[in-house]
């Protein structure tokens, strides 16, 4: 993906535009989801015997586990070593009674309710992301889909409609309304002849109609036909009580200044297309199946020190993650390295300039997801919101709704921000007690159902979190031309694999499909050595 | 809600426009959309004590059971009497060893395997159908999302682009992306100069750019901008080979032409958008949990062949509807009659001319529903296709993919048609199996799976059910101006309920609504009398 490519991605998700402190956020937030699509074609198939040959992994995320799992079944002996005492990585859910230490020593104990979770890293898996839903059909994790778009949510400004927010399916028929109606007037008035056949100006005609929802005239304006997509102030019924009231649209010129259409883009882009999955009970449930897969296998509580390669293999030199005590090694043929560059950059290593300079190039991405417990499930029970995101161009700069116990009545748990870039800093700056709160202020604006339901919340900056130190690799155009290819090119023995390694960074399926990519190219290489 | 709002309505699912068979069928798949909100405002509350007041019901589907259920609760003596043998009337599923018997004696054995299923009546359960979730919930009926729009499924005209069909998301993004470059190119000509600000036009072409996914010259054409949103050739990967291939738009005459924009709209409609769900195992869950609740109360296989009032209550005369036999006769003080339009025409009832006449007028639409059975869900496997619909011009409009069970790698059940109209008819004048033969081979246009994986269906169509010939009634804004008030209105003792007194036509909400409003202007009576 070029980098024209890459901007144009951050343009879609630029929400709320030029609203100040969104812009910078979405801005950044796109970083995250630059690209993602999956270029898996079926489970990978390393034929021939390997003859003993060994392949130490470095980090058991799903890059980590994906390579460990295939090259076992190839016939490899394998060894993960993993800083956490968890597998997954990024892959993770946080749940009641967990415990975290960010970076700086702050420790946060989870008090969300049985079954309640926060998935701080990844949290969608895309329809058309077939190597991860691969994984998850083999380890049997059960999925449901994920709602992305959700036409009772909210779109708010602070700078627009009194800060009041507006519903989705208001933002998004009034802009296709407006849109149709202008574009059904310049075609009425001749405007379009250069452009556009007679034949065709006509079928144009019809189709702003229908799709902009314009009565006879070609005029978008409040009736029955307009509320038929953006709501009603009084809905039809039954019997005698049953006469519809329609709603008002916004003015055109409002809806422009409040960029508040920024946020229809988002469902279109192809990551973000309906039908999405996540898995039952939190992401990190695949991480988990991975985990069981590998018994025995992983290596937890390992902090790399060290990695060096010889004429014959790789050592791996590392500590107890949470005792330190005396170094101990690892030791394999070859070396598949899925650390993220972050951390990456501060182990000695003995690969080619190229390499190194390509892991000290990358910088990481900040950004900040934030759970929140409530007493009730108020978004449906009050709202009729079920599952999906309001966007709003405060700090927060989302809240997403659990896609998963729809009316269950109990108590439930959103992901209260999930913000990028300068306000993903400041979130990163105060302590997790203060994100939470402030969370639960910007919310507030919201739901103002925040003031009496809030009871708990955990705030993960994963700028803090000391095994990545970002959230995912930040590639431009110009450093893929600079560095990529050094970053994925075999050296010596040893070969980087990841989210960094691919391109669709900060995806689930970029670090599998890069995992597949390398040992397709080790086993390669071992069969024909 | 007036004609002009229904005619919109029409215009607007109007998905394939005028290609011939399905500009027809569509426009009368709409009849059976007619308005879709709600104006529940919460449980029902019913006070003061009706003193032993009795309330015959006739139909136990959702109306019926609905006064029953609240009526009782509220104190009065209940019963209902229903022609089938099962509670729910329209809401109804279809499961394998289910028999069903249609108007002119086919019978169908349904062969599906455990688990499958056809919802032949109602499927989808919009957000602000507010009445019937609460239903949902208070009958503890666990519900599931139901995907409408998948960016996946197909969109097909046998008279364009070869018959070959395209992809939603395509004719989406190349649809988004064509209005968003002409009105840009209005806009940069001073097109627009008399109806929009300048200011205004600076963020409409901003937002042109962003929402149509067009380049920097304000264009939409091939490139890694358009692949974002209509996907790619081949998608961005890991390591070495992840350089991604665009992919090509269509042109924009042969778009516009083929008309097959028209199937965009769908999901922005008010009961059509995210996020709706369905009863997990069927819809029919909801009527059997109905029917559960009601236990002792409703007869069933009483087929009503008099309603007679007089100066102290109601009678109802009814033969076994399967065995005929000696009449017998049911009688309270009031009765809620839910018998559709269509059967009650037929039914002597002693209620005043206005509301005779209003009965009589009343068409019902046609309407087929076929369910198809596969040996495997290879829309899932082969086609990354999770739920939602893909639409045709062909008779069958289109395939609907379960929306559960998904990535279970067994088989499947598809509802293979869902058409209206003239097309329905033609089902209709078929035997069964014919039907499900024409729907196999119209499905293998789209998908060629078809040809070796079908495995047995089954097929509905609606003129032929002995208890509704018919699926929905068919109001229009002069038979709304002439009659609704007089079928809404209580005759003596009599009040009617249902879809058909209702302004959401063909919607259980519809049905509830109507239910909820005739017990409280019974109620009233009862407590003022």
């Amino acid at each position: 993906m070029s980098e024209k490519g890459v901007m144009r991605r951050r343009d879609l998700l630029t929400l709320i535009g030029t609203v100040a402190g969104s812009a910078v956020m979405y801005r950044a937030m796109t970083a995250m989801a630059l690209a993602g699509e999956s270029d898996f074609t079926g489970p990978i198939k390393l034929e021939g015997d390997p003859k003993g040959a060994s392949v130490l992994i470095l980090g058991a995320g799903m890059a980590g586990m994906c390579a460990a799992y295939e090259l076992r079944k190839a016939g490899y002996k394998v060894q993960i070593l993993e800083y956490n005492d968890r597998p997954g990585g990024r892959n993770w859910s946080l749940y009641g009674g967990d415990t975290y230490t960010e970076l700086g020593g702050f420790t946060q104990k989870v008090e969300f309710d049985k079954g309640l979770y926060l998935n701080p890293g990844p949290w969608r898996l895309p329809y058309h992301h077939q190597a991860i839903l691969h994984y998850c059909k083999l380890l049997n994790v059960p999925l449901e889909p994920f709602v992305q778009v959700n036409y009772a949510a909210y779109v708010h400004s602070t700078k627009a409609f009194g800060g009041k927010p507006k519903r989705y399916r208001e933002v998004h028929a009034d802009f296709n309304g407006y849109v149709a109606e202008l574009l059904a007037k310049s075609t009425q008035q001749g405007r379009l002849d250069q452009a556009v056949t007679r034949e065709d100006q006509e079928v144009l005609l019809e189709a702003m109609r229908e799709w902009g929802a314009l009565d006879k005239n070609y005029e978008y304006r409040k009736g029955l036909i307009s509320s038929e997509r953006r709501g009603y102030v009084s809905d039809p019924g039954g019997g005698t009580t049953s006469v519809p009231i329609p709603s008002d649209p916004m003015a055109m010129s409002d809806l422009l200044q409040s960029r508040l259409w920024g946020a229809i883009s988002a469902g279109h882009i192809y990551e973000f297309q309906n039908t999405i999955f996540q898995p039952k009970g939190g992401m990190g449930m695949i991480g988990k199946a991975f985990g069981r897969e590998l018994d025995g296998v992983i290596t937890y509580d390992a902090k790399v020190t060290d990695i060096h390669q010889d004429g014959s293999g790789v050592t791996a030199t590392y500590i107890n993650a949470k005792t330190g005590g005396a170094p101990r090694t690892a030791r394999a043929d070859y070396c598949i390295c899925t650390i993220p560059a972050s951390i990456l950059g501060q182990i000695p290593m003995n690969v080619g300039d190229a390499m190194q300079a390509a892991i000290a190039a990358l910088y990481y991405d900040a950004s900040i997801k934030v759970g929140l417990q409530f007493k009730r499930r108020f978004w449906e029970e009050d709202e009729a919101i079920y599952g999906g995101i309001s966007f709003t161009d405060q700090p927060n700069a989302m809240i997403g709704y659990p896609s998963t116990d729809y009316f269950s009545g109990g108590k439930g748990v959103l992901l209260g921000a999930y913000a990028f870039g300068p306000a993903a800093f400041e979130y990163a700056a105060m302590s997790p007690q203060e994100r939470v709160a402030k969370t639960v202020e910007y919310g507030a604006q919201i739901h103002p159902q925040y003031r009496d339901t809030f009871e708990n919340g955990v705030a993960v900056a994963w700028h803090r979190v000391p095994w990545t130190l970002g959230c995912a690799a930040h590639w431009t155009e110009e450093l893929r031309a600079q560095h990529y290819d050094d970053l994925v090119a075999m050296d010596g023995r040893i070969m980087l694999a990841g989210e960094h390694a691919s391109r669709l960074p900060a995806w689930q399926e970029g670090a599998l499909l890069s995992s597949l990519d390398a040992i397709r190219r080790l086993h390669q290489r071992v069969m024909t050595s």
